[in-house]
């Protein structure tokens, strides 16, 4: 059986996307490998085994580019309203908290951030099925 | 602490990339939720509760594009070759199995798929840190 182990993106600063990734979402790095022109870093915490991994192209010239396709990585956390109050005084400026209903009982509520090279965040209330 | 919960991709046939995703990945669908304009479903298996969220937007008119940042979701496997063997047979257009050494030892043997939409899969043999 196949078992899901990581994303991996591209970053075009790598010291701003460590810094972010550990201030919001409390990744740390677990393993960093450095090539000759490119380094790839292993982020996670302990709450899953499932890791971003982060390529930094060292010659990269020009910030990377999103289609229409790609969506998101979602979190999931014990008190949505805290974690929103400590990204905006991070200055990292999360959307407004939604919620979502569906047959009219609470789905989700959730807000998204964007990382330094405009990858979305989406933030989840631990609730339903968002565990 | 954040918990990794899922990666969402917009997908433009949705029932294409379900079998894909049960016959390439063994992911089943865990949730369908359909919507008047948009379905979400997420799709697990046992080996990791990190889900993959499709979403699919009824009434997109046009294949999502791919910018050059977003990398590719990994899965590991026990038996690379199995893997590889098995999808090849699948008609899934694997890579070709490559070992990637990092100071002379054996880091990552892997090949790569690509899903109905372009979204690129990896699979890692468990091996190391690839667990």
């Amino acid at each position: 059986m196949t078992k899901a182990i990581h994303s991996m993106i591209r970053v075009f600063e790598l010291d701003r996307s460590l810094d972010f990734y550990r201030n919001a979402l409390e990744l740390d790095v677990a393993d960093r490998y450095d090539f000759d022109d490119f380094t790839l870093v292993y982020l996670r915490n302990d709450a899953n085994d499932f890791e971003l991994e982060l390529t930094y192209n060292h010659n990269q010239a020009e910030p990377y580019s999103h289609g229409t396709g790609y969506g998101h990585l979602a979190v999931c956390v014990e008190d949505l309203d805290s974690s929103h109050e400590r990204l905006l005084q991070q200055q990292l400026q999360p959307t407004d908290i939604k919620e979502f209903f569906r047959e009219g009982a609470l789905m989700a509520r959730f807000f998204f951030i964007q990382d330094p090279d405009g990858y979305k965040i989406e933030f989840l209330q631990r609730h339903g099925r968002f565990q």
